[in-house]
C-alpha cells in the first residue's frame, strides 16, 4: 500500500507560557510531558519551547499572551480569567461541584466542552482540559469550627470565589503573599490557610504549626487548562493537530493520576512527622450556610447572562446523574469498607 | 532546522483480537477509538484491524493467539488468565481493592506496571492497561439480603475469584450462559446475577425483574489490558511504538470516563422506568465475611507463590498510603454533601 499524502516534513515550533514558575512540581511536569510527547510522537516535527513565568513575568498574562499571538499556547487555569470573562468560572471547578471522573464525563461525553468552545471562541482561542489537582483540602486552621458562631470574623487567606462564599458567612478573607503565609499563620495574624492539598501543601509547612486540616468544598476536581491560538494550530498539518490535542489530552489524565499518588504520599508523610493533625470536616450548618451562599452568588450570575445560566443548567443536570451513580458505586464502596 | 531522521515512510498494519463481540459497547468503543488514533497519529502509517470474537471465535484464547505471533495486540483482560498464569489476577481488579484513580496511581507512579511486566515478559507479551469500568455492582437480587443467615444456599451467578468468596458464605455459585440469566433470575431457578452495572446491565433487563441491586465489593475497578507481541512492537520504529503506546493510554482512561458517563445516563433510565428499584449494601457480617474470606484466599495464594506475594504486598502497602487520602479527600467531600 502507498504511503498516504504526508502534509509535510518540515518541523514546527510551538512556544508555550506557563502561570507556573520554572521547575513547579505536578503542574510544571505536565507541559514537560506534553512538550516531550509532541517530539516523540511527530518524530521531531512538533518542537515546544516551554516558557514558566520566571521567563515570561506575567502568570496571569498567559490569556492575553495566547490571545495575542505572542504564545501559541498557555498552560494556566481558567477561572483565573473570570475579572474579563466571567463565563470562564465555569471550567475550572465549582463549589459543592463535580468530582474529577464526573467533571471529565461532563467535559468530553456531555456539554463541557462545548460550552467551554463558546466561552472561548470570540478570543480566537481554543481552550482543553489540562490536568486536575483532585479535592483541594478547606485549608490549615488554628482553631476548631465547631459552628457558624466560630467563622465570624475568622481571618483566612482564600482567594477568589471560595472568598467571597466565606465573606457571606461572616469570615473575613485576607489576601497575603504566599512567602508571608508561614509567619502570619505562625502569629496567628491570620486563623486559616487554604493552599491545596498535601502534594502541594507540604512544601509550605502549614502542618507544623497549626492542627486542623478541614476536607474539602470549594474546588472538588481543579482543572487545568490549555489555551491554544487559533491561528497557530490552524496552520499545523493534520497528523500535527492530533498529535498536539491527543498529548494535551493524555497528559491532562496524567497530572489529576500523579496528584492523587503525591496526595497520597505527601498525606503519609505529613502523618508520619506530626501524628497530631486532626482532620475535620466542617460542621453541618456551616456546610448548608456555604451551599446558600454558593447558590445566592450563581444565581445572582445567572440573572446577568444568559450564557452562564446556560452553564449552570448543563452543569447541574449533569451533575444530577453522575452523583446520582457516584453515590451507589464510588461513595458506597468506600463507605462500605470504612464503617 | 533540519528534519531529524524518518525511521522509514512504511505503512505498518497490525492485527488486534479482542474478547468482546463485534461492536460490543464501550469495550468495542475503545479499540475503534485506538485504531483511529494509531492511524490519525500516525499519518497513516500505522494501521490497526479490528478482529472481534465473531471473527476469531476464541475469546478466551487471545493471549494465546498474541503470544504465539498469530494476532499483534489483543484487548481482553488479565484475570481472564488466572487458569494458566494465576499471577494475572492482581491487574484487573481485586475484591476490596483499589478504586479506579488509585489503581492507576499504582499502575502509572507506583510498582504496579513493572509488577505486570514481570508477570507478562516470560510469555513475549506487553501488558498495559485497557480501560475501566469503574466500580461494578454487586449485583441483582430477588431477596434482601438482611444478615449473613440469608447467604446460605443463596443461588448466584457469579464468575471467578467472587464467586469463590461467596462459595466461602455459604452461598452456592451457579454458571448459566449468558442468553438464558433472564429467564433464570425471572423463574427464580437462581437466587441473583451479578453483572456489571448499569452501563450495561441495562440491556440485560435484570432491572425489570429483581427488586434489589446491591452496591459493589468484589470489582472496584476492572481494568481492561492491551496485550502486545514482543516481537511485533518491536519492528515498529520508535515514533510508531511511543504513538500505539500512548493511544493505547489515552483510551484506557478515556474508556473510564466513558463508562462513569454511561452509567450515570442508564442508572438515571432504569430508575426513571422502575422507580422502585432498591439499592442497598451488604450487611457488615456480611462485608465482614467477605473480607475474611478474600483474605484467606489470597494467604494462600502468597503461601505457595513469593511474586504472589510482592504483588499483594505492594498492592497493600500502596493502598493504605492512597484509601487514606481518598478518606479525607474524595469520601469526605462526598459525604459532606449527602449527610
Amino acid at each position: 500500500m502507498a504511503l498516504p499524502s504526508q502534509a509535510d516534513d518540515k518541523v514546527y515550533h510551538l512556544k508555550l507560557a506557563e502561570t507556573w514558575g520554572a521547575n513547579t512540581p505536578l503542574l510544571g511536569d505536565t507541559t514537560k510531558r506534553l512538550a516531550y510527547l509532541a517530539k516523540t510522537l511527530s518524530n521531531g516535527r512538533l518542537h515546544i519551547r516551554i516558557d514558566s513565568s520566571n521567563k515570561h513575568k506575567a502568570p496571569f498574562g498567559v490569556f492575553d499572551m495566547v490571545r495575542a499571538g505572542q504564545y501559541d499556547i498557555g498552560h494556566s487555569a481558567s477561572y483565573y480569567w473570570k475579572g474579563k470573562l466571567p463565563n470562564s468560572l465555569y471550567f475550572t471547578t465549582m463549589p459543592f461541584g463535580m468530582t474529577a471522573p464526573e467533571q471529565y464525563g461532563w467535559f468530553y461525553y456531555g456539554d463541557g466542552q462545548s460550552l467551554m468552545n463558546e466561552v472561548y471562541e470570540p478570543f480566537g482561542i481554543y481552550s482543553f482540559p489540562g490536568g486536575n489537582t483532585g479535592v483541594q483540602m478547606g485549608g490549615w486552621f488554628q482553631k476548631e469550627i465547631n459552628s457558624l458562631a466560630d467563622v465570624q470574623g475568622l481571618k483566612i487567606r482564600i482567594p477568589g470565589f471560595a472568598g467571597e462564599i466565606w465573606a457571606k458567612l461572616g469570615a473575613k478573607p485576607v489576601n497575603i503573599a504566599p512567602g508571608d503565609l508561614y509567619t502570619s499563620l505562625e502569629r496567628r495574624t491570620i486563623d486559616a490557610v487554604e493552599w491545596i492539598g498535601p502534594s502541594l501543601d507540604i512544601q509550605m509547612g502549614f502542618h507544623k504549626i497549626a492542627p486542623f486540616y478541614y476536607t474539602g468544598w470549594h474546588e472538588p476536581a481543579s482543572e487545568l487548562q490549555f489555551l491554544v491560538n487559533k491561528k497557530a494550530f490552524a496552520r499545523l498539518p493534520a497528523d500535527l493537530q492530533q498529535i498536539l490535542t491527543t498529548a494535551m489530552r493524555v497528559v491532562a489524565y496524567d497530572m489529576y493520576i500523579h496528584f492523587q499518588h503525591e496526595s497520597a504520599v505527601n498525606w503519609a508523610n505529613m502523618k508520619r512527622e506530626y501524628p497530631a493533625i486532626q482532620v475535620k470536616s466542617f460542621p453541618k450548618d456551616v456546610i448548608n450556610a456555604m451551599q446558600a451562599a454558593n447558590s445566592a452568588l450563581l444565581a445572582a450570575h445567572a440573572e446577568k447572562d444568559p450564557l452562564a445560566k446556560r452553564i449552570q443548567h448543563s452543569q447541574a443536570s449533569y451533575m444530577a446523574k453522575a452523583r446520582a451513580w457516584t453515590e451507589i458505586a464510588d461513595q458506597a464502596y468506600l463507605n462500605s469498607m470504612s464503617e
